[in-house]
């Protein structure tokens, strides 16, 4: 039995926390949110302790699951790993790369197993789109195109400390392109606009709808779209074309009744509302994935450097987006070599 | 180049006058309506002689196509085989299997060209799941579903004369069924309802709605389901289960507009209004097949015995729903053996 | 908390044992079968009492899950209602139309909430499609057709003691069709062939491959099929005709990966392997469902008599199959008034 | 009756006739080619003139085909112009921006119909796509993105000419962004590989992969990717991202057989092999929408300066795949205003 501490008992908290409970050989000992009420709610319906501070927790377990804000991540981490714990991170690790670097720095080396919240891997679509990039199914890759929208825009509140839609949101996908890829993109280009709230970019410097172009130095080019609202749900798509096939890995819906009428033939139901129905499984794997690192004492599927890879693909696309240019990963200070 | 005389200037008559006028090899040398009107326009249209009578008619011609009214259909084709010609009729040959009996009599050892319009055997999809039956694709075949809906109910001065649901509108799917199967069903189920018009059984004694269900001596078994009325379009599926494949020859739509929005996803148009425009390919096709059938002297893609056959599992079925149980087309008088 | 005794550890028992611990306000507290080793393994897995017999499992539970083998369904249930517990209680209840009547009489009055198995009622899809029907979003339903595949054959001992195709794998389909109609099928046409595996009509007089049609009084039409073999998944699909929609509840896949290359376009994954996983979430929501039922004391979703009247389909459809005719209902005796 | 003189007999001069042959109201009284045998073969086909040189074939009728080699494209239109005659010119009008605003200033005021061929704007599907966003059906549009990949690399001969991937063939998509979008898009930023023919760009300084992003001045965001080669036939997918809903025009196939076997499900076949077959109908539809122009003195529904507008663009995505940044359209020297 692996014994998870819970820090952060927020709605992706609570998520984490009945995965955690339902996944075979794990066992949720103890939770700690500074919003008592909220670990107390946690506490109470997973029957675990409520510790009275992280490092009450994070003694208690075995392994560390990290949902508190961002701010508090770099943190933790280096909290639960210097106690040699193992961590289960929410993305992202700092908005700041400058403060993953020194993260990065303070747990290498402590051999812990550290894993990266980057719950769309662990889709079983995703997955098995890129499993069969890498037996070579699709003859050489040439281009990645991924579709990534949000069925609502998040509050105002949100957006503010969000670090913006490269870092918050479309994060995922330069992730995404990574894993698929198999090398890394090394110039970035990202435009976009405040289409859904148009006083977004003059109120937070921010947008709510961005495209992004990418390239590896072997020339394979990469697309992302990304939009804060889509009326049909939650709109996630990953293609990948290759010299002898391509591949999608399309929406999934709640159920695959199809209404035929005056009006439209094949007509599905909108897709899964948000990433919590939609990843349901991603989450449950990802974790089980993790008790698999911990228990073989194997490179989790997303790793420590896989979030400070993804962070400074977001930082090139800001920096792109300001300049109007392709931005080299290169160009972006303190970037993994 | 083939010269066609076509007899009968209604809507599938015009439409078999483009077909043939647009066919690489055809030419359209004569028309024949018993409503001047009609074949005065359509000559008009495609530049050809308004012959006085079928006999004139046929006399220019190589080949006669027969789209007038069903009851003058086998003394056409007996017109038109006896003066040589080949001849390409429209279904059903008759109404009455004992006329269809005799029509064949007259006509067989005269060595001419016939074929009967079961155009869509010279659909694409369908073809290309008969082939692929044929190759062997699907292992051993073991079941045929055939879904057939019409998009909205004739006229009732059509269904008075149109010999009912089974000889009129099954029919196709009693020849699709034998097309696919690669042997003859040997027992047939049937029952109907009149679901769309309430008062057609009581008036007419003919049904909207009818299933049936056949079996080959084999035991392979057919499932057809019908209706006169559907809301999103003409419904013409095609699946065959075989024990190593399944293959379905589904609709056709249009175009391939697809719509996401907050009450559905992945919404096609409606599909094609009706046989026109459905299988517009099939007609043409079947006008060239039946070309090339008259060029090498080879025996049609649907011949004067397919017409017959399907005629008698129609009977069959007619049988059946006034019996309530199984009737073998052995018990249907005058059957080819 | 609802107190939970599982009869029956085999594999459907697992699965329940399963669902029932991880439905919110459910506990497995006792488990019991013959089979001693079986559930020593369910009792260690969920951590509850193995009863030395299902009296001892009966006694200590609020609810009692029926997943023994089907000759000692009728008994337990007898037993459990007989010590006021709710029951839940897989299908069928017996294969023999005289012992489910009987059972019906010994537990009427008794007060207690009984619910049968009938998972497919608790699929999203199919349910949602039932209450498009009830709705009236279809207009006036006209035909119902049910495709139903397994995909793989079971083996001959199973075979041997299922109760025949009809009252084993067609009786879901029985069920499901007298859902979604909202009223009862009065006449049954019944045929099949073994086509998988030839020897099942000789040695057992079973079928492989079969194929119904019913009637409702108002003339609603219905089509089963059946096949104990699809190479390509569990093929599970339910269609609704109606004057004004048509709905599908289709097949489902593990994920949305499909893939384009020189041979196919937009091919997905075979579907689901069979009802454990394609029938999950259903299988949990029937469990939910049930203790809704309990503390609400209402009807549940799938009755005894709903249990009672499938069979009397299944019977009716066997009588067709030898007769070659139509069946009432009402020539089945014993049949629920 | 429209008579049409066909400048250019290649391959798709030879689809032009045919088309022009089969259209309504539409005559092909003469056609030319410096290759003399293509010009007698389509003569003889179509039973019109060979003419000895473009003037007399011009002179011959009411309006002009012009499918030669793109360097002759300005100087017969200028020559048709001035003789009167309504003009349909192939993509694009010329390679060199100078030459095609010379050519617009030519033939400005002469008052005859020009039509360029954007083939795509005439897809059934594409267009109703284009309707539904400018009816508003989409809400606010937001994002366009267009996928079109060729099904196999053109000649190298070929490609030398081509003027490169952007003039060549991403020049459709310009096109048919701008026709969805209702506005100009005025930043451009492109890049490409060679990543199917790794030699392209060292031996013509092109590319076989391409994406772009472009920017209107209200902030629309557009993204087009390309490649010279796909697998799976010829890809061609129109998608438009509004408020209230999304639209995909998808791709075609040649019929609807779906393949459902142990490894795959719901596999079509390969898509349409390439736009002869894909765009037959809006082939059709643009020669029936030119002869309209012609009747009703209207303005065709893809005009000299949307000729000229795509070209501008393409030049713009050639800048900026050289900078490696955003290229304002007002960049392009001699760019219509």
């Amino acid at each position: 039995m692996t014994k998870f501490a819970l820090l952060g008992c927020g709605r992706i908290g609570k998520m984490h926390a009945a995965t955690i409970s339902s996944a075979p050989g794990a066992e949720l000992v103890a939770v700690y949110d500074p919003v008592t009420d909220a670990a107390d709610a946690v506490g109470r319906s997973f029957g675990c302790k409520v510790a009275k501070d992280a490092a009450e927790a994070i003694e208690m377990a075995d392994a560390v699951l990290i949902a508190t804000s961002t701010p508090t991540h770099a943190d933790l981490i280096e909290a639960a790993a210097n106690a040699g714990k193992a961590v289960f991170c929410e993305k992202p690790i700092d908005l700041d790369l400058k403060r993953v670097v020194a993260c990065r720095k303070a747990v290498s080396g402590l051999g812990v197993t550290i894993q990266i919240g980057f719950n769309r891997r662990f889709d079983p679509g995703h997955r098995a789109l890129r499993d069969a990039v890498q037996r070579g199914e699709l003859g050489e890759l040439q281009q990645v195109v991924i579709t990534s929208r949000d069925p609502h825009i998040a509050p105002r509140a949100y957006l503010q400390v969000s670090g913006g839609i490269f870092r918050d949101m479309m994060i995922h996908d330069f992730d995404l392109a990574r894993f698929v890829l198999g090398e890394e993109p090394t110039a970035v280009f990202a435009t976009g606009s405040a289409l859904i709230e148009r006083d977004l970019e003059t109120e937070l410097g921010d947008v709510d709808s961005a495209m992004v172009i990418m390239r590896t130095d072997s020339g394979k080019l990469v697309h992302i779209n990304n939009s804060r609202a889509a009326s049909y749900g939650y709109d996630q798509r990953l293609e990948a074309f290759g010299s002898k096939a391509m591949l999608i890995s399309s929406n999934r819906s709640p159920n695959e009744l199809r209404k035929f009428d005056g009006q439209f033939t094949d007509a599905g139901v909108p897709y899964y509302d948000f990433f919590p129905s939609r990843y349901a499984e991603a989450f449950s794997n990802g974790i089980i994935s993790f008790i698999e690192s911990i228990k073989n004492g194997s490179k989790p599927d997303s790793t420590f450097d896989d979030g400070e890879k993804a962070l400074v693909l977001a930082d090139a696309a800001v920096l792109s987006k300001k300049l109007g240019r392709f931005v080299k990963t290169s160009e972006i200070t303190g970037a993994v070599s």
